[in-house]
């Protein structure tokens, strides 16, 4: 993953998917990962974090809802990080984001994550060089420590969408009845701020890259759902569960 | 601090100390560090965590009542670890601890601390060598990610008796009614395990050193409490605060 450059990397599904063959595997995995969610509860050994990161409109509110919504909300929580309060500012960048790191036998979905303090705050400059470089060591340490002492497997996506998706997207917000309560005038700001966006991003797949990143192409929400399904798939069939007996 | 051996260090006051002198100097520091930690609150820049460790009986909730007893009680917080609750051990054994980290302007005290994890748990063999050196790194790591990231300074004590002022000790709490309720009949097991919880804390001086230990000769209350008194001044003096003027 390292010196990636993302503008070399495709945001559109490759050629041999086409949409109703592949959101049609989708559905069959789904249905596994209902199960497969329950063995994860029922055993009790093993937790999962999925972090979804992306700009603005890059469809991160869309896989919370279509991907895991086939499993028990009780082994599901999903914790959307926003601007942080005053209290969360008076504490360490990974304190808030600490407290909701999932028991054993939970997912837990983080709608934006830590990766926020070395990404808009060093678009913005409210971050120096330094500062970010500290944060990425600190994250780094963090992610060993839930993976090393909480047997906690982390997936790390990126929603990958060009900037004209995205620009259609937004426009899309301001037309359409349904999607004008996610509009924020801020994000045609933040989206001027693209390429600047892109290079923060790059330099936190090259530094933050011990727990690797996947790169998930997200112009077509079809494509983008059953690459992350699939991971999710994947990462809990590795841990080779058993629903245990009864309990002594 | 490394190859310390606790047996070679003195649990006493050194000679040149007399108790009464001692306690009029404690109680010059008390005064002052009221005013200290009224300008700590006052600045909200910096926090201070203060960990206490040592074996039962070695003076550990003396030090929370007669060293922080001048302050005012909302910028100081007390947090006695016991043993954890089964949604504490579905977590890994920071998140417990991370969610007491101050926030800036505060006082923390931690009465046992995330050390327990790397000392009673090694002394039962509920923690093997290899993952109580992971531990230890994991420790190290979160410390330099309190005191990098929120200007946490971490004062970190063992209250260091000996075995025969323990006894004494354990044997006071069984004839005197106002201490009885602090009786428990592990303690004298726990206490037959003496030089195997040496060895542990040894250890742990040497692995978890970056941010030093205070090794406190503590058979004497009146010369522990000193001691701690004076590293609680000093640490925030060297803080360096101002009052600040009024917001803009």
């Amino acid at each position: 993953m390292s010196g990636i450059k993302l503008k070399e990397i495709s945001t559109k599904a490759p050629k041999e998917f086409d949409k109703a063959g592949t959101k049609e595997q989708t559905q069959k995995i789904l249905a596994e990962l209902d199960n497969l969610q329950n063995l994860l509860f029922a055993e009790g050994k093993n937790a999962l974090l999925v972090i979804v990161q992306g700009m603005d409109a890059s469809g991160k509110d869309g896989v919370v809802r279509n991907v895991f919504t086939t499993m028990n909300p009780q082994g599901v929580m999903v914790k959307g990080f926003k601007a942080p309060t005053a209290e969360e500012l008076s504490h360490d960048f990974l304190w808030r984001v600490h407290l909701h790191a999932p028991a054993r036998g939970m997912i837990q979905i983080f709608n934006r994550s830590q990766y926020e303090d070395i990404l808009i705050t060093r678009v913005h400059k409210w971050c120096d060089d330094d500062t970010a470089k500290k944060r990425m060591n600190a994250i780094n340490d963090w992610e060993k420590l839930i993976a090393q002492h909480n047997n906690t497997r982390i997936l790390k996506f990126y929603l990958h969408v060009s900037p004209e998706e995205q620009k259609a997207r937004l426009d899309e917000r301001i037309k359409d009845p349904t999607k004008m309560w996610k509009y924020n005038a801020n994000d045609y700001q933040e989206s001027a701020l693209w390429d600047e966006y892109m290079k923060m991003y790059e330099d936190c797949f090259e530094h933050c890259n011990e727990i690797p990143w996947i790169i998930v192409p997200s112009d077509q929400n079809w494509y983008k759902e059953f690459i992350i399904a699939s991971e999710v798939k994947k990462a809990l069939v590795d841990f080779n569960m058993q629903y245990p007996g009864l309990k002594k």
